[in-house]
């Protein structure tokens, strides 16, 4: 399996792409930017889906659905919004097809929409269309939404999870009586995704906020989780926005206060998407295929059977279903590969390459002399270990990867941050270490297009720590500066 | 809230729109057809998935997803299934918007694809061109592929949850090396469908096979699952179908077998949708709102407590949490409603209307005494309960609401079923009584098609059992018949 395929120094978005296809996790599909998620793909996804929605309810939120579709002038209602996402929207304009005259099917002419549908890009504009009749008085506040859901964004340059026309998210949609309160709750989202990010997916994130050129198109204040990938480029992990009032004003949304008085609602949305995939794969993975951190990976614990004879196949198949027994009985997911089709070489291989933690190897021998063979995926070593002590073992050999894996790109993440001074080292560090870059900036959007236009770095975020909060001189204008801001190329 | 509600009796499709709309479970939305779930019906429907995936993980299926859009050529590969669906397509055309030349917002005609894309129906035709490139021989069969997710198909006429644009269900497509397989797959679905019907909605259903006309488009059988609503008509709670090799001579889907031969691979194809929220409805509710089986409640027990004073309050409370704790302590989904905005009334009238199975109310009296007044929603009596044993009281009351909502259901739909042995009979029992109407059928198409427009009754069923399999005469034409099927004017 791993023959043909490329290892990250020789090319690195082949790595990936072969990567994402021969684990099984996603292909391209028929219909151009739109992929296909395999099962095994998927299973990683709802695992996600699983630990955020349990964050999600714990916070106070329920899940509901509204239409895929949107009407076309919903959009024209938000000027920064409809800016943002006309270029690539899909429009439903006809509802029929029918025989044509030369054979085949063909779009019935007749039966075409009064007003074209948009395939919602992001829900904002029908949900606080649909929030107008849900709020009266300061009673029916907050509102604390989310909606898991597809959605389509027109682009033209795709690749596997990082960027499809068409990908699965969950956008939290939240109504608030107050800016405080909806600004509270624009901060805890952003702290929730960073926590999934680290605890869960073993990936380091720094929070911040975005710059107004990077800024949701419609929101008042972007927050964003970002992570550094292995080849020194950031990818933009989650985001939650506060977006003031400018939906209520736009669908007029008002409502009564406790003091009888008419205002506004405040708004916030948020979300993560299956991009996240992308983010892991690129986190943790390695020339030998996909790596998964426990706390994900659909199975924890593959066992392994090793036999060359009939009568070893029956003896050893029970012992393993025995280990995966007491490994279950502790919570943890095992997969026990009995299968006779293929053998424990080929299979060795197979669950390397897709990234189960922890792989046990048991054969007659291992079962005269007490032990078994324990191999852990993150450093790809193999050790012996005693029958007797297995699950104790395992469990303390789970929580050692997921931690290994966190620091393993956390350490990564510090080599490739720089702070940088001067234009020179900006340009030079960017070139030829990558990574995140530290620098003054004049905090104008003339200043950011400028470096972005010379050099492809954007400004990832504007940390929220006070450290960052520093007089200097901007590193591309030299102009005053009260903030030290993150730069990088991203994906 | 129950003032202007009306009756079954009185108006019973308005009963079901306003039940609804007022149990927020769902309304309709600015998009013609589709609605939007709101949160406690989205529960509800999150509590359906959960178990139905979780049986389907038991079967061995697994999840996956496939893109929303469908290339418009693909419809026409399969000539049974394009005739089925061509009159009900969403059809996406363009890919931009742009700014309107007298300002607002419109498509941007230089932005045309150049084959138009639909929007899924339903998704043999998309995963069968898919799962070419994913068999080449017996070792990759079986597929067992479930998926989660909307879809669309132009209704003209649309009812909330019943019948509307969009839809959110599952769909299952397995992939087989043997007819045998493939029948046995599409069967079991069938009973798994029927096993989560009857044991976790509590709703009595009907096994069998469709007729010729009433088959889904495509398929070789169609097996369903058919209930029976409180005003005497049917609905389709969930099909199954064995699409024989339609899909995979379609989409060129062929395996070498175990003896080296090269053959058509084997499907199927099975689904339930958001339409289960309108059987659900129909089949528990009455005139004072919504009845939810307790397996299904997102919570299953509300605590009211009942308090004049502020140091009442304050106990009464501290009292209803710890019955709180001890029954979740059981796994017993609680709400407790601690608002001091609302009284209890109020409350209780919520409720009730939203068929919450259990409520418990609890004042000072009730402390004193050491006692709590238990209301059961699917009978409307409330009893004096020791606090003592509360927690045993709570679980086999729970248990017995489960079981009397499905014989009431059940008892419902044997005084509703008539066997009937002439023309006149037929439309009498139709006319006066409604419900499934047994009958022998000569087997035609053509005679089908005559009762249908003469009655609007049709075919739910063809039964599975022995018994339905013997000799008389047809009803309608008096020619011979080999077969007693189930007739309904149906959802």
């Amino acid at each position: 399996m791993a023959k043909d395929f490329a290892t990250r120094e020789e090319d690195y978005s082949k790595w990936y792409n072969d990567l994402v296809m021969k684990a099984d996790l996603a292909e391209n599909s028929a219909v151009r930017g739109c992929m296909v998620i395999k099962p095994y793909g998927f299973s990683i996804w709802e695992s996600m889906q699983q630990e955020l929605d349990r964050k999600f309810k714990a916070t106070g939120h329920t899940n509901a659905y509204f239409p895929l579709f949107i009407p076309k002038s919903f959009f024209a209602k938000e000027a920064n919004h409809v800016e943002g996402f006309a270029k690539e929207c899909a429009v439903v304009t006809h509802y029929r097809l029918k025989n044509g005259e030369q054979g085949g099917i063909e779009v019935d002419e007749d039966a075409r929409l009064e007003e074209e549908l948009i395939v919602r890009p992001t829900s904002e504009t029908i949900i606080w269309n649909t929030y107008r009749n849900w709020i009266q008085s300061y009673r029916d506040l907050p509102i604390l939404v989310n909606q898991w859901a597809n959605v389509v964004r027109w682009e033209m340059r795709t690749r596997l999870f990082l960027r499809t026309a068409e990908f699965l998210w969950q956008e939290g949609h939240t109504a608030h009586a107050s800016k405080e309160e909806a600004i509270a709750e624009a901060e805890q989202m952003m702290n929730v995704y960073a926590d999934f990010a680290e605890n869960f997916l073993a990936i380091p994130v720094w929070k911040g906020t975005k710059s107004a050129n990077e800024r949701f198109a419609g929101a008042v204040e972007t927050y964003c989780i970002e992570a550094l990938m292995q080849d020194g480029k950031a990818l933009q992990a989650g985001t939650s926005h506060f977006l003031g009032q400018n939906f209520a004003k736009a669908f007029d949304v008002k409502f009564t206060g406790q003091d009888g008085k008419q205002d506004y609602v405040w708004a916030t949305s948020w979300g993560v998407s299956t991009r996240l995939m992308g983010a892991l794969i690129m986190t943790h993975s390695d020339d030998n295929g996909l790596v998964l951190p426990p706390n994900l990976a659909p199975f924890k614990v593959v066992i392994v059977p090793i036999y060359r004879k009939e009568e070893e196949y029956r003896l050893v198949c029970e012992k393993a279903r025995e280990i995966k027994e007491e490994l279950e009985a502790k919570g943890i997911s095992v997969k026990l590969d009995d299968r006779d089709t293929h053998k424990p070489g080929w299979k060795f291989a197979e669950y390397e390459f897709k990234g189960v933690p922890v792989r046990i190897g048991l054969g007659p021998r291992d079962i005269e002399n007490g032990t078994l063979e324990v191999a852990r995926r993150d450093t790809l070593t193999k050790e012996s270990v005693s029958r007797e002590g297995i699950v104790e073992h395992v469990e303390s050999l789970l929580s050692e990867i997921q931690k290994n894996l966190f620091q393993k790109a956390f350490k990564h993440r510090e080599e490739k941050t720089t702070k940088v001074s001067s234009w020179d080292e900006f340009k030079d560090v960017l070139e030829n270490k990558g990574g995140f870059i530290l620098a003054h900036w004049d905090g104008t959007p003339e200043t950011e297009d400028k470096i972005k236009e010379e050099t492809k770095a954007t400004i990832r975020l504007i940390p929220l720590e006070n450290e960052y909060k520093t007089v200097g001189k901007c590193v591309y204008s030299g102009k005053d500066s009260n903030q030290i801001v993150v730069f990088a190329k991203a994906y």
